[in-house]
């Protein structure tokens, strides 16, 4: 009987995060202050937790779980269970080649981000924090923290930028419903707000605008935190869980990737299974590749240059060594506007610079992207994001290539999230009626 | 640590469906032919496949469900979790009760039609059929079958009730993605749709004529079978895997539930996690008692007559002996779209008879139904379908009675489906911004 689902034990959970940053070749580049204006790094640590500002220094290799997350993450539904995707491979006639698939859409908000979410509610409730800050794009990040807060019993002030706020009605009510206070970006809840309001009533907002009102917000209101999704060294730690279990789970089956491909915008969902394959290929105890399906609209890893730079468009954070195509940059729209990011993660950054980690940019109009979305769908059955679409366009891609060139191949792709609220985007894209 | 998430392995997945008619205390009533027009087993028996057939006259209790359904089960996710509902416990100061909650939401469409679907799927294609034909309403079951179809590679033809086509535009989306042809009902596809279209070309339709619609295309094209999505037996053993699941998992936690709660509207998700322990019941093995949570939009086993009448309103079934408002009796709009049906099913409707099955309606404006479903979600973290929400209710409702009484009580709530779709419905009901 075929049994595609690879299940782990809840027994089975990992018990501690990985962190890559004692494996690297050569230390990671500290961050840095720029060279006017106050310091970014003070600043930082009056609106963070001291345990994540701590996991962001951390040069040990793991970090015990804390039980309570660990409770957290099992009520959230994990293990997630990892696939082989024999229907897939069916459907490609591959005869060497074997795909798999990690599951993070079973998540409670549908997506990966909850895995760093409630790792962060948690350690700001343990601090004696009230409430939850932060901004959000595309909305997946907003959705998690929203759902990480409630379910610790926090509060959770979401500024939204007003453009996306104004048309994602749906993930909207799911964060109200969340509980979450949820504003429109720029708001009238902070003096930066109503400044770019006094001038333009009608302002539509940007990403920057958005963190700045959530760090002013943050540091004017008692018991507050600002959280961040992606990134930051500690937010790939918490990702880790990903690619932690995923190599429990090719040991069930006794198989092992050749390479693993996950979609990439700052670098959070990729770096989450990537990086504990990557670490055991650092210490020469596996052979793996290591792929990052990107969009041209910000192809920060094929086009960028490795240097420093803000992490944001408002230069509120350290500058950090990355590959950036520069914190201004504007980037064209695209569906998956998650992967809309100028600068992959400093850890992820290190591992190109080192030629641990290739990258593809697809064209921008996404035809390809979801054409493989609708595939995957028509044959494992799951209807996955628009950013996961791209680690599985690039599966697809490298499957064939492998197969033309009679290679045995192990392909792992990284499913980052559902795709129930982007039904929209999959009409657009694929003309449907 | 608290584990809240009670998990099968997927070894543990059941090897045989359960079927409660030997097991009734007086045999169930036969189907029976009306008075006049043509004979409507003749009608059934040229449209179904064989096995189902033969299924809905079964008189064992068990029925091995084939590899390769299995093989489709855990491809779909099964085993699902049982939960512990602990958060919401201490929501209500929960002392003396227990929360457990069964989990069809990780369904690939959003709700357990797929355990039926999938069955049904498999059969067709094995009696050499080509297409799966069927009707829908709220939009669950024809994703449900469209999905099934596209993972055995048939094809797949959905007559929708125009007024619901209109709306639903990402349900519909979903189902085209997945590859089924679906018309928005009545159609130029028919001669009865075509006739209906000459008189009034912009005619809203009804379920009635999206089944005769069905009907008729599936007796006149070579290939194809008309597939139901519950009130009928064969489904209803189909989707004794929920239960015989559940049973699994409370051996697993050395537990057992003194009251069962499914919302019921044709009866699939009720009698799909109820029968397999209304079974032990009936056997002697366990006590357990069993609560329809309905809409008064619906009430069939609330004030409906145990009679024999039509399954449709266009009356191509047999007569069966249910619980009945009456065939063409008209029900008001509600968000659980899914629980407005006119009758239960016989052998839910037998168990009503003989005592085994309470019921309770509540009030079709839905609010303090969409009020229990935002507390599920702050608690325990997942957003459920509109149509589960009810049993969530009726488990709240009950818990606190029982709390009050201070007796200790075991309620086990089967979670139908995820509310990912169903978004605007709950802005509407819980007048948010």
């Amino acid at each position: 009987m075929e049994k595609n689902q690879i299940a782990l034990s809840i027994d089975d959970l990992p018990t501690k995060w990985y962190n890559i940053a004692p494996d690297l070749p050569e230390p990671l580049p500290a961050p840095k202050e720029p060279e006017s204006g106050p310091s970014r790094m003070e600043f930082l640590g009056k609106t963070m937790t001291h345990e994540c500002l701590k996991q962001e220094k951390a040069t040990e290799r793991w970090t015990p779980i804390p039980e309570e997350i660990r409770s957290l993450y099992i009520q959230a539904g994990r293990p997630r269970p990892l696939y082989r995707a024999k229907r897939l491979e069916k459907h490609l006639r591959l005869r060497n080649v074997r795909l798999y698939y990690k599951r993070e859409d079973l998540s409670p908000t549908g997506s990966h981000k909850v895995n760093t979410a409630l790792a962060q509610a948690y350690y700001a409730a343990k601090e004696g924090k009230t409430t939850l800050v932060t901004e959000t794009g595309a909305g997946q990040w907003g959705s998690a923290l929203s759902y990480a807060a409630t379910v610790m019993g926090l509060d959770c002030v979401v500024f939204w930028v007003r453009a996306v706020y104004n048309w994602k009605t749906d993930r909207r009510t799911l964060m109200k419903l969340m509980g979450a206070e949820v504003h429109s970006s720029p708001s009238k809840e902070t003096n930066f707000g109503r400044s770019l309001l006094a001038k333009n009533s009608n302002h539509q907002g940007s990403l920057g605008i958005a963190v700045s009102e959530g760090l002013e917000y943050a540091e004017t209101h008692d018991g507050s935190v600002y959280c961040l999704g992606s990134v930051l060294n500690h937010v790939l730690i918490h990702q880790s869980i990903i690619g932690l279990e995923s190599i429990k789970q090719f040991e069930l089956v006794d198989d092992s990737p050749d390479l693993i491909i996950g979609c990439l915008g700052g670098g959070s969902n990729f770096g989450g299974i990537a990086l504990p394959f990557a670490g055991e290929v650092l210490q020469k105890k596996r052979k793996c590749e290591f792929l990052a399906a990107q969009s041209e609209a910000a192809p920060n890893l094929v086009k960028g240059e490795y240097r420093y730079d803000f992490g944001d468009v408002a230069e509120h954070t350290p500058l950090l060594k990355m590959f950036t195509l520069g914190h201004k940059t504007e980037m064209v729209p695209i569906k998956a506007d998650g992967l809309r990011y100028h600068a992959a993660a400093p850890l992820i950054s290190a591992l190109r610079h080192h030629n641990l980690v290739k990258a593809i940019a697809y064209p921008a109009n996404e035809k390809a992207i979801f054409e493989a979305a609708r595939i995957f769908l028509q044959t494992e059955g799951w209807l996955i994001a628009p950013e996961s679409s791209y680690a599985v366009r690039a599966g697809i891609d490298e499957a064939l290539k492998a197969e033309k060139a009679g290679k045995e191949k192990v392909i792992c792709m990284n499913i980052s999230g559902h795709g129930f609220l982007d039904l929209q985007a999959y009409k657009e894209k694929l003309s449907m009626e």
